[in-house]
């Protein structure tokens, strides 16, 4: 894949993401006559296998991360050069915002405003650490010990962890920024974010150390 | 596989998916006591798990379009010759028809009784167009990356299309003239099904032009 | 494998089977707090993802049919011998029956008592017959072109036959024998079950000669 | 993989088990208004995801037990020394009230805190035997017929326990200890913790014996 490409696959990528995040969220919110855990499986049931559509769609093209913490994952681990790196984050956080405004559209709602949707406190802070934490550790393992199930790996996990974190797991920084230009379902206030992403790097760090520990001696496939 | 296999084929499996997605939809309406959130739950659950039958169960025989517009993108790309692809729209247009009646006879309707359900608007098509550009991305990039996948991946991409897109995706031209012939929880008005089509054309023009790009150098597999 | 444990496996495959859909109905009944909608969620989670888990662990033992009519259209085709198939339906209702107890014991029922479940008439029947040809259809087709995802398409049928039939898709002689035991959700009046045994038949014949000439000339994998 | 590094990834493993057993029950039962069973599909549905990426995770570091009856199952084939083995259910022990730990701190709850849901009596007894010789069934099976495939069998079968057991199924000591220091969904009274275990040793024991004989011919892959 040239370099356009990869970018453009990333920019897609993201975009639809968000897309599925904010839209089935939209959807669950209006349907579901004001029981929140049904909008939460609609909207949960939407990303995990939207996720695993996505990677398994974007992933021969740019490798599907959709996701600035496992750019700068890969960065660390030689897999990708920093310039390149650099591309990626600014591509992610445009398509993530091209993502919001694509759900909004379809909703026929404004395509951004600021969310008034507060998530903040050291219990929301300790979620996205844990979180990110077992997203990395997730993507470092089975893309190092078996990378063809690594979709339905990625997808699994945040099936699971927008149930067991108490802020339903964003656990990606270009997705909290762009979360917060919507005031729906999935929103974030504009000024929780930092704290959300402080978190992020921090649970990605302790993952890239420990599972780069634990897997000194594999190298990553494909 | 012979020609008249490959139609039977294609004919059955575009009847049991629209006997899949009409059904659920009465079973969850019928159900869940005016929780329009909980019946989606049911008619996703069906039709993703369902796609998956499907399309591994007649992948073999006919290749599992059930879809005009995937038909069109196999001409386009020069996998499929166009007498044979005009036979596979006739056969997927009659098969839908028959899936609606199926069901019907099932859950104790008349066999086609027009549909009052009003879905149109610009946002309906923008959210047609997504939709229909995200499955023909799914479809075009798993299958010349890794075939074995694309039953899975596109069962995926529609179980979360259901909830991201305020149309809820019918991207499928057979089945919104189907869906027209059912006054049920999946139906849509006549009236409004040319502008539906539309918009999936559309999406599924954009998709084939955009991905035809990003997987110049891939040959289809299988 | 020796026959005694491919008896056996069938056996305790079956009786798994009615544990799992017995069981799971009467905790979502028990749950659902009158919402027939979410108790048929919870029991389609159960079954499609406990016929997973089946097929996979007994599959290498016994061919995890669990099914008459699956045995006899093996007899049909010539892989299975009638005597060994005799047998395979012997055990297939006695385990039915054991796991219909099995429930019951753990959740506190009478082992056995004759269910009052009215499930009769035109649209009950159809709705059997359409089930059992789809089952037998998925089966056939994926044995003979990929039998490794055989399970997964299996159970996503199943999932989705729950929702998009009248009947909840029995589609199977033993455990609507079985069922005839249970006053549970998924229980059905013994006067009943002929009925659906019939259509069941109807049903799987349709299949075998439908599917047997689409793969005429494709054989059994595995 | 050294020993240390297995230890670490059974105590991680485990953990995250825990949080997500625990984590997504918190969550269900704060957002289902009352409503159990969507709160048991909410926690379900996050267990069996969880297992998915977890199992994929955590396989190739320790072969991903989470469990000392599974463990126990491995000396006793002679796949494991029993002094290894003695470390993996303490590191199990440990990682299970640390992931307990874990979530209850994203939730803002204290971090241990005796159950007081009742949970005995001969149902609930036979429930926790039949479900943990149905979780060794499943894993013994794959585990020497086709190894890949464990990782969804083993998740896919505990969500359908959640459902057909009337215990919800814990089929696992370390769970079963850890559950007692919550006072949530998830809980266990500590006095009815004993029970529990004894049962699922039952269980377990039993299908070693029987999947044992079985299978005496297959040996283990991978």
């Amino acid at each position: 894949m040239t370099l356009a490409r990869k970018l453009t696959g990333e920019f897609l990528g993201t975009a639809f993401l968000l897309a599925i995040v904010i839209g089935s969220g939209i959807m669950g919110e209006r349907l579901a006559g004001g029981n929140v855990a049904i909008a939460l499986l609609g909207n949960t049931l939407a990303t995990g296998a939207g996720l695993v559509a996505l990677i398994l769609t974007f992933g021969p093209i740019s490798g599907a991360h959709f996701n600035p913490v496992v750019t700068l994952g890969d960065v660390f681990f030689g897999h990708l050069h920093w310039r390149v790196a650099f591309l990626y984050v600014v591509v992610q956080v445009i398509g993530a915002f091209a993502g919001v405004a694509a759900a909004h559209a379809m909703f026929g709602e404004a395509l951004f405003f600021a969310s008034h949707h507060v998530r903040t406190g050291a219990s929301q802070w300790f979620s996205e650490a844990v979180a990110t934490f077992g997203l990395l550790a997730v993507i470092i393992s089975c893309s190092r010990t078996r990378a063809a199930v690594t979709p339905f790996a990625v997808a699994a996990y945040i099936t699971a962890a927008y149930w067991f974190t108490a802020s339903t797991s964003f656990a990606n920084p270009a997705v909290t920024l762009a979360r917060a230009a919507s005031d729906t379902f999935a929103g974030i206030r504009p000024q929780d974010a930092p704290g959300f992403i402080v978190a992020q790097c921090i649970g990605a760090a302790a993952a890239v150390i420990v599972f780069g520990w634990l897997h000194a001696n594999n190298k990553q496939e494909s």
